[in-house]
């Protein structure tokens, strides 16, 4: 029991530098570069919150665990901001290897099922991921909206290019949310650029 | 349904100040003071990976529920370190007055709800409020610890005050938790006062 507990501890150790990892995101009041540990605690209310919203086969709690773990990985591989020009196979490989170290702090049984958890999220092929994909898609032009345009104006963003990396993603998993955010960002969009 | 998106989405904007509001310990690294936004992440993660060491009679799901909610009223009363001398019944009344703000942005049956999971929270009577307010407890020694010391050096915290102000609510709900750390925290205390 105690060595469990002790891999437990180093684990959530380990994950206390999240918090630490800078994102493209403003907070709110655009006082700030958001970290995503922050960023995981709001997504997770969000998913608290928002769950009516989701699809009908959505299981919220599993919604929920997914959001807690999905960005553990950025410790190694860092933040890759969704306007910025990344090369996803490199992302991808960097997230793995980090996966592979991060989760393999805990108990193998546990780090077996936490892994399995985020591959799913990040595979986004079941009705749960769909909807946790959509929720960390959707928080982002929420705090732009909010702070007067964030990483939409940092990164010189269309709406073009905002439907097809973000909105389409949302709308995925999230219509009912999409259909909220739309014409705030499309007229976000007209009155700024 | 718009209506209700609508109020949700001002409750969980609101929500994202909770980002701002400092408390009295650091990260593990020391570098600087934690948010009880990312506080709230960690908590919710220890949760997820400190589910087996819960008392049998404890819902998870509830527990993870409470520990995203149970800050929110910081963002109108402040974090009130652990250390600190307060007038407890001071905070308590801004705290309810906070809570009558902030869940109140909510749909009136989301508000009664989330409402309710906060006062079970801070009426630390059921075994998911003990457990939860164990790791509300049990998370920021393990920060000290790893920085070197942080509020504990801040605050000029005794072992004795430690034990009667911190010990004894992680022992009440989380027993196991509490022997894990009782050793570790006798033996900095012995080493550093």
């Amino acid at each position: 029991m105690t060595e469990r507990l002790d891999a437990q501890m180093s684990f959530l150790t380990e994950a206390c530098r999240l918090k630490s990892i800078t994102r493209g995101t403003t907070l709110c009041d655009g006082s700030r570069y958001e970290n995503s540990g922050e960023h995981s605690w709001h997504i997770a209310l969000y998913a608290l919150t928002l769950a009516e919203h989701a699809p009908d086969d959505v299981d919220i709690h599993r919604v929920i665990s997914m959001l807690l773990l999905h960005d553990l990985v950025e410790i190694d591989a860092g933040d890759a901001p969704v306007f910025g020009d990344h090369d996803p196979t490199e992302i991808a490989a960097k997230e793995q290897a980090a996966a592979d170290r991060i989760f393999g702090l805990l108990p193998l049984d546990q780090a077996t099922r936490f892994r399995a958890l985020w591959d799913e999220f990040e595979a986004n092929a079941t009705p749960d991921a769909q909807f946790a994909k959509s929720l960390d898609r959707f928080q982002p032009p929420n705090q732009n909206l909010a702070s007067g345009g964030g990483s939409w104006v940092t990164y010189r963003a269309t709406y073009e290019r905002f439907e097809s990396r973000v909105g389409s993603k949302i709308a995925r998993g999230a219509p009912t949310l999409w259909a909220w955010l739309k014409p705030r960002a499309v007229d976000w969009f007209k009155t700024n650029r």
